[in-house]
């Protein structure tokens, strides 16, 4: 399934319930930084190290899935609604950080 | 592309930039949610109708692009750390939401 | 009471639960995170205009001032363990604003 | 310095820029959040043990400080605007707290 036809999806999902009409892009970024708000408390208590086992636990895992699969929900709408491509921009930003952060060693003669 | 394509190519950034020590899930989520303290930043003194307006301006679009961008790749990253399907995860969550969300006059007899 | 009363009434209620050892910066700067996540929350699908009129819906009222509160706790806990004077970085701050966004049309001669 | 007089400083700096117009719950909220999200990259790479250690680095600590200060300045704004005491709100949180967190051992007959 690619990125547009879960877009469509999630497009679908709000038009038959007539949620559209909240669903303009300053709602919908305060939608993603509720639902990374959800996430970011799930994280808060951690060590760093509890952090990166937190998926051997059962629940906690669900919940984490569930928070993650939300932030997603809101940045593809947000994409959709914007008409960003989600991919063209994440390759773009990535030439860009790359000439920023070049590979320590690389490129020499 | 696929979703996990782009996070390869993310994965690969990192690990050539030895910064793979700094990615743990806690930090990751820090840093998705800075990246979205930054879109709020675009949009927050904006009236919604405004902001549904905000890609015909280019340099406001260019803002946007680049900010949705970072939020993407760091969702990308905190999947791929935690070893979380985004798309099986999304699909889940869906499927949990249609049931919580029935569509209004659907369903009848 | 003041806000080094209202600090150390946090600190004692922190200690009282033996919760100092997750009281470091980083991990209050999440807290304080999620909690203004909470707030978004409430208000994401509002329309500006219904905003500004939330707190005569008593069980909203009530949501927000508790969410407020949260947000409140968890900046002066910050600032305590961060040992900033709350106070002392908000006119600081203001003077610098006040440098950088002069008053239209005043200060002319 | 109280609260209050804290407060009406803000308010005051707002009403001689004319920025009242953009300062509805809504926006204050994201306002907020956004400032949350400049302090959370701060800390994004930072181990727990180097968050406490940040403000013996002068130019770190200028820009904790300043961060701090911000969201300071927008949760007054955002408390004013709703009309809520942040004090009292604090307080009723916290008795509120008291309940649903005792101490550990306390209150035994």
């Amino acid at each position: 399934m690619t990125i547009a036809s879960l877009q469509r999806a999630l497009s679908d999902f709000a038009a038959e319930r007539d949620w559209e009409q909240f669903h303009n892009p300053k709602n919908l970024v305060m939608a993603l930084a509720g639902e990374v708000g959800e996430l970011t408390e799930i994280f808060q208590w951690l060590a760093p190290e509890q952090s990166a086992m937190i998926m051997s636990d059962e629940g906690q895992a669900d919940a984490v899935r569930a928070e993650v699969a939300d932030v997603f929900a809101y940045l593809l709408r947000l994409a959709d609604v914007l008409g960003i491509d989600l991919e063209a921009a994440l390759r773009a930003k990535m030439i860009k950080n790359a000439v920023k952060y070049p590979v320590p060693g690389a490129g020499g003669g």
